[in-house]
C-alpha cells in the first residue's frame, strides 16, 4: 500500500471537488485527462475534457450553488493507474427558481499519471437517491459566495 | 503511528457503510466478527453477527433508502485490536411513507484482527441529534437504485 | 510529504470540531494557540482563545445543537508550521426557535507546533452559502444528547 501516492490521488479529487464547486473552471480542467469519459447519473454523459468543463461552465453560473463532497475512498494503485471509489453526497441550490437537488452516489474513478500528474481519465457515479423540492417560503439565502449587490 | 494499519480499519469501515447503504447483506456480514455487539442509539442492540445482519436484511428493502457516511476517523492501535470514533451523518428515507429520518451520532468502535483480518467487534454510537419529518408534497424522488418500473 | 505529520494535524482538527459539537470547552480550548486569530464568516471575528472559548460556551448551550464536518483536507507542512483547507458543511438547530441553519463554507487555516504539539494558530472561512430556515410543523425532535426530561 504506497500510502503518498493515495494521498496524492485523494489531493486531486479534492481540487476536482474544491474547483467544481467554486467554479474555478481552469483548475477544474487541469484535473481531467484531456480524453477524460465523464459519467454522471442516467443523465449525463461527456467524452473529452472540453465537453465536460465546457458543459459545467455554461450551466453553473452564480445563481447555482452547487456542494459536491466526496467521502470514504477506497483506492488502489497498479503503476500508473489507479482507480477509486467514493461516496458522494451532493446538493444543487438553484436559488433564481428556489429549487433544491439532493443526493446521494457511488463514484468509480480512473486516474492516470502522465507528465502533469495524476489526473481523473475516468469518472461515473450511479445514485443511491436524488430528489428534488421547492424550498419553503421560510427558507432564506443569508450569504451567497456570489451573490452581487443591487444597484441602490 | 501504523498509517498502512490505521487505514486498513478505514477501509473496513468505508465496506462497512457501503454494503450497508448498497443492502449488501453478505458484504456487510463479513465486516463483523461473529460475536460482534452491535448498539445503534437507544433503541437497538444486538449481540452476533446473524442478528445485527438479519436485522438489516429485514426492516431495509429496497423502498428505504438509507445513507450513513462517517467522517473524522480517530483510531488507536495496539497489535491485533483498535479502537475508533467517528462522526456519522445520517439519512433514512422512508420512501412509501414520505417519512425522513437525520441525524448525526458519535460512534466509538473496537476493532479485532484474525484470520479474515481487521473487523468489527464491537460498534455503538450515541447521537447528537435525531429528528424525523415529512417529506412536503413539493419533493419528488427523480432516482433511487432500488425503483422499479411499474408494470405497464 | 510527511504523512504522519499530516494525520496528527488531521487528528487535531477534529478534535476541535468533535468537542465543538459536543460542547466540551476545556478540550476545545486545548486545540488553540493562546493568541489564536479565528474567523467565522464575516460576521464573526476573535483574538485569543479566551475570546473563541468564551463566545463558543456563552452561544451555544444545549439547546443549540450545532454539526460541522469538515472534509477534504489539502495540508501542508513545513517544519513547525501548517496550511490546511478544509470543506466545511455545518448545521445549527435552534431547538426551541424551531430554527435551522445549513451551510457549507472553505476552511483556511494555519496549525503552529509548540511545547503542547500541534494547535490551529489561526482559522478562517468563507461560505459558499448559509441559509436559514424555520423547521416545519411535521419535524419532530427525537432526540438530543442534551435533552433534560422534563418535570413530571
Amino acid at each position: 500500500m504506497d500510502l503518498a501516492v493515495i494521498r496524492e490521488i485523494e489531493q486531486l479529487k479534492y481540487r476536482y471537488l474544491r474547483s467544481l464547486d467554486l467554479k474555478l473552471w481552469d483548475d477544474f480542467a487541469q484535473t481531467l485527462t484531456e480524453d477524460v469519459d465523464a459519467t454522471y447519473g442516467e443523465r449525463l454523459q461527456f467524452s473529452g475534457r472540453d465537453r465536460v468543463v465546457g458543459y459545467m461552465r455554461e450551466s453553473l453560473p452564480g445563481s447555482i450553488i452547487t456542494l459536491h463532497q466526496c467521502h470514504h475512498p477506497e483506492i488502489a494503485v497498479d503503476g500508473d493507474t489507479a482507480t477509486g471509489t467514493w461516496y458522494l453526497e451532493d446538493k444543487v441550490l438553484v436559488t433564481e427558481h428556489r429549487l433544491m437537488l439532493t443526493g446521494a452516489s457511488f463514484y468509480t474513478d480512473d486516474y492516470r499519471r502522465g507528465e502533469r500528474g495524476w489526473q481523473i481519465a475516468k469518472t461515473r457515479y450511479i445514485r443511491t437517491f436524488e430528489a428534488m423540492e421547492s424550498l419553503p417560503e421560510s427558507w432564506n439565502l443569508l450569504a451567497s459566495r456570489w451573490a452581487t449587490t443591487p444597484a441602490g
